[in-house]
């Protein structure tokens, strides 16, 4: 057993960032040498934790036992790879505090197991699709929706798999590390600006967003813009504009929902023509269903209306849908325990991108944490949180585990 | 001296198509051999009018000279130039009309000169220079800032005039052509829907359009469309979206003007994030110079205002201006009686797109009669007017001919 060194934590985080990063930021892809390398260097670590027993499962996925009394298990989650270009605490902060953890409970008396889960290819940043390990061991992933993927060489997903062990035919083995697993904790940063905002270091997640993202295509007819009347034109691009307005001002009057307008292109797109043609993007996010699904129908609603009142149509095609993962109430309030108790305060938040905790959800009790991201920014070596909060959010993930295996042991979790 | 025949001039338009279009339409694209043919057949038809003169000037324009007892001219202007894939009126109406007008009057006791014009390279299809003929007449054209204009293929603008046995460097030398001109006449596709609307088959043209044409550029700041909450985003596209509705908004309010907003570009443009720039296009127009400037001195207040509002900052480009200009009160005059003479009623309305009368206006008493568009269509195969229409604009533009060479005999023009 040692002594929780929150020090340590930023000290390997450091060492992990001169090893596998450039000065444009980390570059530890998934699937590629220098991931091998940093899992490498999580091994090493690992062989200093007596009592721990490492494998990797047929998702490729890096597990780091420390048995208990029960075999009923506590995993803490992270993910070593990164985008390129990424930053330095993306992922390996929470598979470094973890590690941290391990080193506190080893040698004590355990009454349950704990786990520590290195999730391979959380990102997607090679094959464009993210979750990947995680998905793998939930069950979630369909192997035949990835079999064809290509990075930009035109490696194929399966041969890059296959040169790094993984069998991507034998990929949903893995679940069978779910078995005795009975609470999932994910420490990472927030990667958005509201902690920051409320200058507290951090917080507790409620759960990730469903997403409803949608392409929306209105037709009107363009002509000269010179020749045609105000009152005659049939405008893609204003009824386009005014239904962007009115999404926006639908989320921004509900509670901590997002929508967001990303692409968008118009036709033809030349100074001496109004456009007939308008397709854009609409991300809609909520942490609850219903909303969610409220959020949808009321956009429809306004541009349809707008259309009309444009002169023009509008269709809509799903791009893509996530169910909210909402994380456990019990789970919740405990990590509102281990915060209060590390930061003197805490504050609960959705979680607007998507984590491997989503993937766990699901299944089992889970909850995380977010540490404060300067300036929201993440994604970039820009990426950074004062090492005063890393230090604080590795204690409040100990404490958080310390909590969890009290409540697994006790039988109510 | 022959008998009107507006027939004629409909037979003499379904002969040119043939000429010189394909199943994708007319192909006379200034400075191509199909250009030389229709000129070739123009000075066909021109011959079997006695004893008008035919000369070209420096700048490529073709003129027909009819002399009366007086050097004072009144001149109707035309082109034979089409963009590629356009329609069969575009132009040619203009001066088909304008050689059946001469056939009348020939062997008349003229008490002018009365003068067609048929302009070289109106549309600048190929060089991207419109109204080259035209405004190198009328000492507009900065020779500077056409030479070193190339083609698609990379020809040279001077090589391609050269072909033609035009001197770039000469061209201004077509002004001479001017001396005596007194009054400048023009007939024309509408290309647009407010005489179809109005179920009118002409109208009288009040002037051209002023036009100030911005490129308008937002800058916020992107970010993830999960993570960012809505009351903290700096969204540029919203900023540009509130402002685009704001500029159609005000140009709706005000009587016969125009704001379009043309291209729209948006970054990052991905379906994550929104947008921390666009950039777009306003091309407003008006036929009141001031009017023209309060509407962008109010658009740049709405974006300045909504810029803030939405946390971003806002900055202008010019693209391009051209001032109104407006035509001749007299020949407006003069142009209404001769609409209403022929069609029963009459319709005053202003010109969205330039024509060469825009160059003749600023020099000399100016007018143009508009024939109805069906659908508002041009520069398409499918731009239309229906026969009966054509015919009526032959005679009004005749008798607006007539009218006005009394005008200017009388010594008042």
């Amino acid at each position: 057993m040692a002594e929780l060194d929150p020090r340590r934590v930023v000290a390997e985080l450091k060492e992990l960032r001169e090893l596998t990063g450039d000065a444009d930021g980390a570059q530890r892809i998934a699937w590629t040498s220098t991931w091998s390398e940093s899992r490498q260097w999580l091994r090493e670590k690992l062989a200093g934790v007596e009592g721990v027993e490492v494998e990797r499962d047929e998702a490729g996925n890096l597990w780091a036992t420390l048995r208990g009394a029960s075999e009923k298990a506590v995993l803490i989650g992270g993910h070593m790879d990164s985008v390129p270009n990424g930053g330095w605490l993306d992922g390996c902060l929470n598979t470094l505090a973890g590690v941290e953890t391990l080193r506190t409970l080893s040698g004590t008396d355990l009454p349950v197991t704990v786990r520590l889960v290195d999730w391979a290819d959380e990102e997607g940043a090679r094959f464009g699709r993210s979750l990947l390990g995680s998905s793998a061991c939930s069950g979630a992933l369909e192997v035949e929706e990835v079999r064809d993927l290509t990075d930009r060489d035109g490696v194929r997903l399966p041969d890059a798999l296959e040169e790094h062990g993984v069998d991507l035919d034998r990929i949903g083995e893995s679940n069978r590390q779910l078995r005795n697993a009975a609470a999932y904790l994910e420490l990472h940063i927030e990667q958005g600006p509201v902690l920051e905002r409320l200058d507290l270091p951090l917080g507790v997640v409620l759960g990730t967003f469903g997403v409803e993202r949608h392409a929306v295509r209105f037709t009107g007819r363009h002509a000269h813009s010179g020749s045609t009347p105000m009152d005659v034109r049939r405008d893609a691009f204003i009824a386009a504009a005014r239904s962007a307005v009115a999404f926006r001002d639908d989320a921004a009057a509900r509670d901590d929902v997002r929508a967001t307008t990303g692409f968008v292109n118009v036709s033809p797109a030349i100074v001496t023509a109004f456009n007939g043609l308008c397709e854009s993007s609409l991300d809609q996010r909520a942490l609850d269903a219903d909303v969610l699904a409220d959020m949808l129908a009321a956009a429809k609603r306004s541009a349809e209306r707008l259309a009309a009142e444009e002169g023009c149509e509008v269709e809509w095609e799903r791009i893509w849908r996530i169910e909210p993962r909402p994380f456990d109430a019990t789970l919740i309030e405990l990590a509102d325990e281990a915060v209060t108790e590390v930061a003197g305060r805490s504050h609960r938040l959705p979680s607007g991108p998507l984590h491997d905790a989503a993937e766990m959800a699901p299944l089992m009790p889970t909850v995380m944490l977010f540490v404060r991201s300067l300036g929201g920014l993440s994604h970039t070596k820009d990426e950074d949180t004062p090492e005063r909060d890393i230090e604080l959010s590795v204690q409040a993930l100990h404490r958080l585990a310390e909590k969890t295996v009290r409540w697994v042991a006790d039988g109510t979790g």
